[in-house]
């Protein structure tokens, strides 16, 4: 087994690998991770949450299906989720929605963490390519409401491996909003052959 | 007044201006466009149906909203809209979605019609940059439902323009489900100073 802490409010990537399982995990609980990923032979196919939600027709993947590429090919099979609250529909959190929606234009953001933890590997990172996991987002008459997560320290989620691929998980170190129950702490990636 | 006709199954482009209003219109009835934009002083800033989503905490923008770059910077003002419905969720329909859902690898989709109207211009294109203006998706219980659209020839959503920018509309060709009816028509972009 492998394993990346990725401490709270920054970002780590791993490489992994075809039949590999690969776990999300949520250390101390209630956190969220934004989560991409960039096939090992084009880093120009990529974890598209929009293409998997067109795909799978839902709003929220469940055990079973799986995450699409911008191109429609299947990256991950999820085959254990703990939690089963994930949003697909935002982009991760970024220095403008700080600046314009909270009035803290200095705050860190996912977008930030990611670009940090990708430096030298010439990745494209778009918001459009986070997958917020664990992210208690619902849909009340199209609104979209944000409420703490209230998943336990050790919640897991496992996805089946179908391609080699570099994975790259912010811990979200939103700290303002209910995002992380306003206590952002640290996330761990594991694989497993 | 300037218009520009985009054909059934086809897209076009038209420069506008901050300040104008700009029209989109379905000449025929029950059909769906696929829209973008691009910041004239900068095309890697576009329309993001994601980061409109997120700013505004709902799927559907209504009368007053405003339309988001991916930098969150206002593009667009709804200042009317017939219809109402719209899918800021899933990606415009590419020649993938046709081979794997549809079996029908060589449709046609916004994505490639896109694609051939901005041919030359050196403009970033992305499923994930589209609008998919007046399609009646339903959010039920968590699933995606496509619904035929029920407006008529003639509707129309007008938006005030807040910045310099090239915008894009597919005419969508799906005739293999309900988004158009499953009758592809032509639309119009129209622009008013």
């Amino acid at each position: 087994m492998a394993e990346v802490i990725v401490p709270a409010r920054e970002a780590r990537t791993m490489e992994v690998r075809k039949g590999q399982t690969l776990e999300i995990v949520d250390l101390e609980g209630q956190q969220v991770g934004d989560f991409t990923a960039w096939l090992a032979s084009d880093p120009n196919e990529y974890l598209s949450p929009g293409h998997t939600v067109s795909s799978l027709a839902k709003l929220v993947p469940e055990v079973g299906d799986s995450i699409l590429s911008n191109h429609r090919r299947p990256l991950f099979r999820i085959v254990r989720d703990d939690v089963g609250r994930h949003d697909l529909v935002v982009p991760c959190c970024d220095p403008e929605r700080y600046a314009i929606d909270y009035d803290a234009p200095d705050h860190g953001s996912c977008l930030l963490s990611l670009e940090t933890a990708i430096a030298g590997l010439e990745l494209p990172l778009r918001g459009e390519m986070c997958w917020n996991v664990f992210m208690n987002n619902q849909i009340e008459d199209g609104r979209i409401a944000t409420y703490e997560p209230p998943h336990p320290a050790g919640s897991t989620i496992a996805m089946e491996v179908l391609e080699d691929v570099t994975v790259a998980l912010s811990a979200c170190p939103q700290d303002i909003s209910a995002v992380n129950a306003f206590n952002p702490t640290p996330m761990a990636l594991r694989t497993s052959d």
